[in-house]
């Protein structure tokens, strides 16, 4: 065996890896994988957008791009970012391989070995793995109701000021919990980063899923509420609104930050998928979003809906879950003594899956949490899922 | 300003942008993108390829797929290696974000700050980006007309032994030499390399593009020449067989290092685009590959053919050249008293652009050499294109 890399032994064996394989199997009722449901990807207005390509678009789909992006792409991404109240000066955007490129070139410019990140307590794991695969340090700060907690922040801050280089968030809908910030704990958590020199990092896939549609949260992000002085990079992703397989995100902060990440980028993958930025342009540009995402609200709120009222008849005392007002997923918090891998275990036996806690704890410890994602599974298969869960949740009390 | 990482601070801040840049002016008739010709870019074939897709086939299309690659791709992808000689006992494929992602995984998995890579000198930009991007130290090795020089290679390794984790080479019309190595210069190659523990990455893009078709040089990869025990990782894309858009390209090695490969690849954009690997697996699977193949060759001839009889004629005495039998470039050698940087301003002023030689060098500094890609020019403009650059090197002598 060869001498590997430090950043190579480092890398975190992932026993994930191996639950999603078993949650895989199509027999399976799975709230593992964090995805949209594939019957509701929208094949038909792909088709249409296909159709409508010239042959020079054609070309330009086949060709290599700007590694800064498809530039017709950029000018729509910058027209929704301003509708989102982002102000675009001396900030720049970048066309990134998925949001995940965008989490891995920001950690990339920003961290060295032993840096710290603060990052929600639970956190998205995608982010946990490219922020570990830098060797960076974690502190998790806990998470109520409105987000991330803002006094255990401060305590956190004032411990480890000197180690920390950014602070990691996803305002809407967050995953793995749901939880969705309130407009008055944006602020509070911008007045306690105004005077530190941290990098705020807004990933926020998940803006657009709000059920309500004629009541829709408030989703104007920290980085339209944020001062001009304090950095902050928007982050945003098609999986969500429109496709993961196109692999496209976005990344928005300071045009020196995203300058660097640009090169980096270039050593990474020279440029993100010509063809899917030519067609995710042609969705922008022709207005296909707000009637698809109008569709996709009412089919995720229907299978929350059908998740949370089976969870309230068939849970057994002492559990509690979030109750989501968007978005992919429901947190379960377990009686301490439960591990969540026994009830793993347990349900999968039954056909059941869901990813376990300690996945998203930045630590990797903590497990008597659940994620269930709603997202992919089918309406008429959701209670029964539920019900294997609940049912062998039961026989490890 | 932010606290940058050390990695962000340095990466080479890149003179060659600001050339393209000047390049891609589109009165400028430029041999400088090392890239199909867009008007070759099969956008009828494509059309057939999505015409042919299912409805389950698009939505695996739109949706995430494994980090390794969507499996029908991998197994087309292994069926077209076998062809070529490789033998995949032991051995794993990954499906990559082009070949640009391949060499960074590679690297990143085996080099830590300060451990050397030897490359051909001159060697591929990209691949140069990728090594300083982790902060290699590079050791070039000249080229004769069959590939990297056997002699300076053993003296090289002799020098630098406990330093070296790779050898990175390009073995058939080599960017941007265009030089094609010698089956004989492959073996005594393998031979120097037998006992040394380094990782040889064969990055072989070019392969199927020898000019031509009644007498095809031997592509045999190293791969598939070397002894079991010798770690050779293969790199290849579709940006030169099909479309650089897609983002596509693999890694084949050993399986243990194509799994640390994954779980890097994973913290850094998930998968690739599945909309590209739904593609490339029709491209593949439904023989479309051949034919292209066949049109493209010719048309590279021709423009290669058109180039050399044109720098025949044109070029003064002392300037020198390869003759490349397939891939995409010349390369010229000018009097070491002559500054590339020199003759690109002066060429550029009359309408035609190159890349300069410093780009290719692993030290970054000799100057007395050109890149010029005949590939994305059109016929009726290489002659006159060439004409600039004699003319305006006349100047300078």
């Amino acid at each position: 065996m060869l001498d590997l890399s430090t950043s190579a032994k480092n890398m975190r064996s992932s026993e994930i890896r191996e639950l999603m394989k078993l949650a895989a199997d199509p027999s399976i009722i799975s709230f593992a994988g964090g995805m949209p449901g594939s019957d509701l990807l929208p094949t038909d207005i792909v088709d249409g957008l296909y159709a409508s390509l010239s042959t020079q678009e054609k070309q330009v789909a086949l060709q290599y791009g700007p590694t800064s992006g498809y530039p017709p792409l950029l000018e729509s991404m910058a027209s929704y970012l301003s509708s989102k109240g982002i102000d675009m000066t001396d900030q720049s955007l970048l066309v990134t391989s998925g949001g995940q490129q965008a989490i891995n070139l920001i950690t990339r410019i920003l961290i060295d070995p032993g840096d710290r990140v603060i990052t929600e307590d639970p956190c998205f794991i995608g982010a946990l793995a490219a922020f570990l695969s830098y060797q960076a340090h974690l502190a998790g700060v806990p998470m109520d109701e409105e987000g991330m907690m803002a006094g255990p922040l401060r305590e956190t801050i004032e411990k480890r000021y000197d180690s920390i280089k950014m602070v990691y968030l996803n305002p809407s809908f967050q995953n793995p919990s749901g939880i969705m910030y309130s407009q008055k704990r944006k602020k509070e958590i911008l007045g306690i980063l105004k005077k530190s020199r941290f990098c705020l990092v807004e990933d926020d896939p998940y803006c657009e899923l709000y059920f309500d549609e004629t009541d829709p949260p408030d989703t104007t992000p920290f980085k339209a509420l944020a001062e001009h002085a304090l950095p902050v990079c928007y982050i945003g992703s098609f999986a969500k609104i429109f496709g993961p397989g196109l692999r496209l995100g976005w990344l928005c902060g300071p045009s020196e930050l995203i300058e660097k990440c640009e090169l980096a980028k270039q050593s990474m993958d020279a440029c993100s998928s010509s063809f899917s930025q030519v067609i995710a342009h042609k969705f922008l540009s022709q207005g296909s979003m707000p009637g698809f995402l109008k569709t996709v609200r009412a089919r995720y709120a229907k299978r929350a809906r059908i998740m949370l009222e089976t969870l309230e008849v068939t849970m057994p005392e002492g559990i509690s879950w979030t109750h989501p007002r968007g978005g992919f997923y429901v947190w379960v918090t377990l009686p301490e003594s439960v591990n969540a891998a026994d009830l793993f275990k347990a349900a999968i036996k039954q056909g059941a899956a869901f990813v376990t806690g300690n996945a998203f704890d930045p630590e990797g410890i903590k497990n008597n949490c659940l994620r269930l994602a709603f997202s992919h599974t089918p309406e008429d298969t959701i209670a029964q899922g539920i019900k294997i869960i609940a049912s062998s949740l039961r026989s490890l009390l």
